[in-house]
Parts: structure tokens; C-alpha cells; sequence
């Protein structure tokens, strides 16, 4: 419960129409009375007959009266801001549970809980306010941060290296051996002896998995955020600020700059190297390095533009065709 | 072990020829001698010559007099039901391992069976019947249903709903964060403040994903049924009686109608909305909202017909290239 | 720390220059001071500049002088026998956790381990030398062979059969049910009441799921390697030696030869056959049976040749489509 002019005041926004009490947050498509709605952007003016009591919208959107209004810089970040106000996250004190099982060499810092039936291996160094759900299994010598969440029935192998603030959704795995054989009559594993290292504040997806490397490290920039259900393969770099869409693959080797968006679904191929600032759409597939800056698609993947156009002449293609059958005839 | 004529019963079915005891069920391309055999449709007739003892068809199977047969109604409504006549569900007492940990503000219905290192947090209610099995790891105010079966390794983030008669397999990740960021130099995580309500009869396949809302719910629909390795975004809605195959991916507040048939790796981006009875080819990605009863295939995804034209086009295009070029010639 | 000439004589490799000391393995891509580099082929000649002390090479590469070389009939596995020499397997003594739940009907041969928080089921059998981690749960009536290596919480359900050195990464789960219903209003779920049958050295990566039998069994044949997050369905058969590359997805009762190679996100419907020796390219969706040694690519999936057509053709699309058009003009 809060006054409009206190959540102006929150998201530096300027408030008008009459400072109702809302009750909390909703949805454009799922408006409730009392509460306030976040409208995206400037186009959505179809959104303000919903129920809510009062709109947060964009700063140059259209002039309305109907309801209260905020307009701000930002309507993502002043959702994220709402969400954190309506609902603050509920710290609950450290405990160490009796039931999970730490290993006399572990090292944790101050304020770190861990739940029943996690387990952390010899030498483990967790940081301070890091909390271990129930089932995580934290291998030996592995280095986690300070105010990490590492999720219930997560698995970290030996010796992988984690910054502060990670969260690692449940069902992650991380450090599992790369898919490296010397192919034959008998394929001959080859051993994985290097590790992971994950930068600060990397966030990732429930049941995605990271490989490790077969020497030196498969490495995960500060602030790269990878969702569900992701492949990571061996020796792989990715950069910083990444956002890595659910479901994606990537292969042994590649080297991902910063900044690089993936969307979801997408291959990319063992060894290829990704320039910062890229954009692969859904689904693509690729084969090839890119350049820094490049917006690529498709499967095989290519330039986002040559993309756009395959995907038209395939629309045109019985036209083509019957437009080349009426040439022949005219000969 | 079983007679024919006491299966035919069983079955609703019409047996012509002896009334043989039959040891079990086989499969057409595995068939064992003295067993039954289902052959799903008319079209079946050269699977007649396998091992098995006798055949299940459809009611307009062809004339045969070999062998025993079984004439039926549905033929994958038989399957099930001799499965279950042969295979009865093992019904073990109902217990609590003393090596679970539940919280003493949990409530348990009646015949509630909790596995050793299952967790079970605070204000927790399991509805009578339930099964959580070794390692699954539910949270705090989570609500599930009568008669589910919540298998190993699951986890259940805090204040999901689940309905009765659910089957939630193996690794199964139900209300981790959804993959929402407001992006910038460093990425700002939009906290996810909402649940997760999942309805009654809906299974879960192995090691899928469903992230809980921002605000509000994301939400499955009775009778729903995901198969593996599925991901679900953040405030998707899922109507009743859908079908997920294998991997797909649902975008963020995507809405799903009721009996929509989605093909295994069928990417669907975020806010799409597919019209009720709708059926998506396998590996389709699906990037605008489809209307009720709607046939989509390809990436992009278009009308099932129009789809078929593409490929078909495409096999043609270095044919269409060479008589292009032999009418340039004629010039 | 070995000399260049211990090196040569574990590889069967020649080595010409000095006999330098060498502190470990390096790869081409991050060579380090002091350390020996493998180079997979002979073009890999711009490699040679980097910081590595020495490097391994096929023996057909170039006359080089400047840093000691040794070459080697097979590169690649003279990586895996470098990486086991600098990199022994730790073996710790067998040991069985306290913390573990083994039902007193399991049968555990010698030198097996088990971490804490393990659970081993009623009639489970468990081969000499085999290691379950923590919070792996293994079902009833089980057999795992010999040395195997079943990884923190894997999932094996009841009635699985696992051969002799199988390696289970993290968040495996084999044996859940199949997606099988007979569709109606209300969905009736097809029981899954046969088994998971896996031969010897099989390997598995981290969160792939294999689906139980409905009667019979599924099989995945000795030799075998799958990636993580790979779905293979109820009652498919793979054979020997087979490859299948991350988030792949096989349909259920689909046949899979020996020695077939499949790329990374690659769908294969139901009930189709592949030859062995075949090899399907990274995110092709194949729909229909193809024979031994094929190679095929696409969604629907071609043969590769004709794949490179269909590519070729579409970047050639908008192109057809201008000399269509001053065909038509000069009419």
C-alpha cells in the first residue's frame, strides 16, 4: 500500500491526476482494481480501459485524464524498482542446517546459510551471505562469492571458480566434463582437467549446464545473464554483459565477446568466435565467425538483412515459378 | 497371464478364432511368443507375420484367421488398458522417512509418502495421496494437490500451486526466476514476485522448466501435458489439454490456447498468443499470434500448406534456375 | 613436470630439438611459458608463434627448427594421453557414507563408494569400483555395473540396467516415463511399464533424459556418447559407438545404427530408422528413414548435397528473381 506521490517520488517520475493509495502491481493484460499498471511503452494506449486504479508510462506519452498517471524516464527499470518496493525480499537470518554435510576443510564466510542436505567439499571457500539451498552438491575446492544464491539441487563440480552475486537456478550444472573424444573402433575420452571460471553478478537458468575445460578454463563474463535450460560447451569464453536466451547451444571453443545477444534456440558451432555487440535471432545456426556489431539470423546463419530477404522469396517462390512457366509459354 | 476371451471383456473387443492364455503384451516390431500384440491401425497387416500369439485391430482390420484376434474400438485405449492389466501400479504403504526434513508448519494430508533428503518448507500443504520422492525439494507455501507424484531431484520454488493428479518427473524445475532484465551497462534484474499455478492432471517430463511471474501467475492449465526438457517463460498462460513435446521453449507471457498440439523444439516467442486446437510442426518458431484451429510449420513459422510449398520450392529452385537460364539463352 | 623425451616415448612420437623440461599442456589458442602445445593439424602452422615452450604436431608437418617439436601419428590422442600423464585420476579409497540411504536389499560390490545423501533402492545392484555421488537416487531392482561414475543428483528410476563404465553426469535422469496419452477430452496417460537398458562405456552428459519403455525396453548401446541436455524418447534403440551432440531430441521408437553421429539440436521424429554410419548435421529435423551411410542435413533433413543446394539456392533467391524480371521486360 503506498501513495501515488510516493511512488512518483520512488521512480523520479511526475505524477498526474489525484495521489490515490494503490494496492500493488499489475499486468497490462492482467489489470486488477486498485492497482497500479506499468505500460511499456507509447503504443499501448489500448491498455488504459483495463481496471487498475492508476498508470506508469513513458514520458512522452499522450496526454490522458481519465486515471492518475506517472510518467518516467524508464517503465522497465520503474517496474523493477515497483517489484523490489511492493516486495521487499525477505532476509531470513544465516543458519548452517545440522543436516547438511560440510566438509571440516570448508571456509565459510560470515552469514552464510546453508540448507539440509547440501553438501561442500574439502577446501571450498563459500563468500559471506551466500545461502546453498537444500540438494546443492559443491564439489572440492571450488570458490564461490560473497551473496551468491546457489539453488536447491544444484550440482558444482571440483575446482570451479564463482564471482559475488551469482545465482545459479536449480538443476544447474556446472563443470560436468566436456563431449571430447578421440573417435575410433573405441571412442577414448579425452580427460577434462581444467575448470570453470564465472564472473561476478552471472545469472543462470534452471537445469543449464556448463562444461569444463579440458585445460585452462571455459570462462562466463561479469554480468552475463543465461537462461534456462542452456549448453555451455568446454573451453568456451563468453564475455561480459551477455544475454543468453533459453535453450541455446554453444560449442566447444567459441569465444563470445561482451554484450552479445542470443536469442533462443540458437546453435553456434564449435571454435566460432562472436564479436561484442552481436545479435543472433532465435533459432539461428551458426557456422562461421562474425565481426563485432553484426545482427545475424537464420539456419545457416547470415547477415540479418540477407535474412529478411531468403525469408520473402521463399514467399514468393510458387510466383517465381509461375511467372517463369508463363515466360515459357510466351515463347 | 490371461484368456483372450477374458481380455476381450476387458477390452470391450470382439475375439475371433481360439481362446489362447496369453503371457503378456508385445510391441509390433518386438514381438514375443505367447504374448499379445496391438497393431495401432488397418494399415498394419504385415506386422501379422511377428511371434506374438495373437493380435489386437481395429474394428475394420482386414479378414484374418491365423491367429487369434481381437477386434476393438481404439486401439491406443487398449494398449493402455492392457498395460495396466498386466503392469498393476505397485501400491506401497504410505510413510515419512525420518531422513526427509519437513517443516513442523507443513501440513500433510492423509497417506501422504515422503522420501528419504525430500524437503518440505514452511506452511506447506501436500494434499492426501501424494508422493514426494528422494531429494525433491519443495518450498515454502507451496500448495499440492491429492494423488501427485513429485519425483526425485524435483524442485518446487516457495509459493507455487499445484493441482491434483500431477506427475512432476525427475529434475523437474517448477517457479525459478524468469529471464527479465532491464539491460544497460550492468543489467538490472527485475525481481519475480509472482507464482506459479499449475492445474489438476498435468505431467511434468524430466528436467523441464517453469518460471514463475513477475507479478500475478504463470500458468499451466488442467490436464496439460509437457513432455522433457520443455522450458516455460515467465506469466505464460497455458490452457487445458495442451501437448508439449520434447525442448520447446515458450517465450514470456506467451498465451497458449486450450488443446493446442506443439511439436518437440517448437520455439515460441514472448507475448504470442495461439488460438485454441491449434497444431505447430515440430521445430517451428512461431513469432506472431495465431488464430483458433490454426496448422503452422517452418522458422518462421507459417500456414501448414504455405509451408509445404517452401519446401517444396526449395527442392525445385536448381531446376527453376536452369530453365531460367535456358530461356535467357533463347533470347 | 616431464622431459621432452619421456614425452615422446609415452606418445610413440619423434622429437627433434633440445630435450627441454615442460610443466604441463597448453592449448593452441592459450599457449602458456613452459608448457608443450598440441596442434591438431598440419595447417595449424600460425600457432607456432605463440608462448608455448614445445609443441606436438602430425608427423606429416612442416620442417620447423625454432622450439622443439614432436610429432605424433594421432594428435588427438596424444591430447588425451598428455592430459591422463600430467592429470592422474585421483583415487580416493572406497568409502560409504553414513549420511547415504542404501536399502539392505542393495547389494554393493568391493571398492564401491557412496557420498552422503545418496539413496540406492530396494534390489539394486551396484558393479565393484562404481562411485554414487551425492544425492543421486537410484531406484529398486537397478543393476549398474562396474566402474561407473553415476554424478551428483542423477535420477535412475526403478528396473534400469547400466553396463559397465558408464559415466552419468549431473542431473541425468533415465527411465521416467515416456510422453505417451491416448488423446481425448480427458487425456489417458499410457503406463510405462518397461525399462532402460544401457551397454557398457556409455556416457552420458549433464541433465539429458532418457524415457522408460512402455513394454521392453529403451537401449542405448555400448560405446556410446551423448551430450547434455539430450531427450531420447520411450522405446528408441541406439546402437554402438554412436555420437549424439548437445539438445538433441529422438522421437520415440526411433532406430538408431552403430556408429551414427549426430549434430547439436538435432530432432528425429518417432519410429524413424537411421542407418548406421550416418551422420545428421547440427539442427536438422529429420522426418522420414534414411539407410546406412548417409549424410544428411536440414529441417527436413536432405541429403547433405542437396542441402548445399537448397542453401546456395536461397542466397541466390533475390538474384532469380531480378534476371526473371528482365527476361519479362524484354518481352
Amino acid at each position: 500500500m503506498a501513495s501515488l506521490s510516493e511512488i512518483a517520488k520512488l521512480l523520479g517520475g511526475a505524477l498526474s491526476g489525484e495521489d490515490l493509495f494503490i494496492t500493488g502491481i499489475s499486468t497490462p493484460d492482467e489489470q486488477l482494481p486498485g492497482t497500479i499498471c506499468v505500460l511499456a511503452n507509447e503504443k499501448a494506449t489500448d491498455k488504459l480501459s483495463g481496471a487498475a486504479a492508476a498508470y506508469i508510462a513513458p514520458s512522452g506519452f499522450k496526454e490522458y485524464n481519465e486515471k492518475p498517471l506517472i510518467r518516467v524516464a524508464d517503465t522497465r527499470l520503474s517496474f523493477a524498482k515497483l517489484l523490489e518496493f511492493f516486495f521487499p525480499e525477505k532476509v531470513k537470518p544465516a543458519y548452517i542446517s545440522h543436516k547438511a554435510s560440510i566438509s571440516d576443510s570448508a571456509v565459510l564466510g560470515d552469514n552464510v546459510t546453508v540448507d539440509d542436505f547440501a553438501v561442500i567439499g574439502d577446501g571450498t571457500v563459500i563468500g559471506a551471505g551466500s545461502h546453498i539451498y537444500s540438494g546443492a552438491v559443491i564439489g572440492g575446492n571450488v570458490k564461490i562469492g560473497e551473496r551468491c544464491h546457489i539453488y536447491p539441487n544444484v550440482t558444482v563440480y571440483d575446482n570451479v571458480k564463482i564471482g559475488g552475486g551469482a545465482r545459479l537456478h536449480a538443476g544447474v550444472v556446472i563443470g560436468g566434463d566436456g563431449f571430447g573424444y578421440v573417435p575410433g573402433a573405441v571412442h577414448t575420452k579425452i580427460p577434462h582437467c581444467g575448470d570453470v571460471v564465472i564472473g561476478d553478478d552471472v545469472e543462470i537458468g534452471a537445469n543449464s549446464a556448463v562444461d569444463r575445460a579440458t585445460v585452462n578454463s571455459t570462462i562466463i563474463g561479469s554480468g552475463t545473464k543465461i537462461d534456462n535450460l542452456v549448453q555451455i560447451g568446454h573451453n568456451v569464453h563468453i564475455g561480459k554483459g551477455c544475454f543468453i536466451v533459453a535453450q541455446c547451444a554453444i560449442g566447444g571453443s567459441a569465444v563470445i565477446g561482451d554484450y552479445v545477444i542470443i536469442g533462443g534456440q540458437v546453435g553456434i558451432r564449435d571454435h566460432v568466435r562472436v564479436g561484442s555487440y552481436s545479435n543472433i535471432a532465435a533459432q539461428s545456426g551458426l557456422g562461421d565467425d562474425i565481426p563485432e556489431r553484426s545482427d545475424y539470423g537464420g539456419s545457416p546463419a547470415v547477415p540479418l538483412k540477407e535474412w529478411g530477404k531468403q525469408i520473402a522469396g521463399l514467399k514468393r517462390l510458387s510466383d517465381l515459378r509461375k511467372r517463369l512457366t508463363a515466360l515459357e509459354k510466351t515463347k
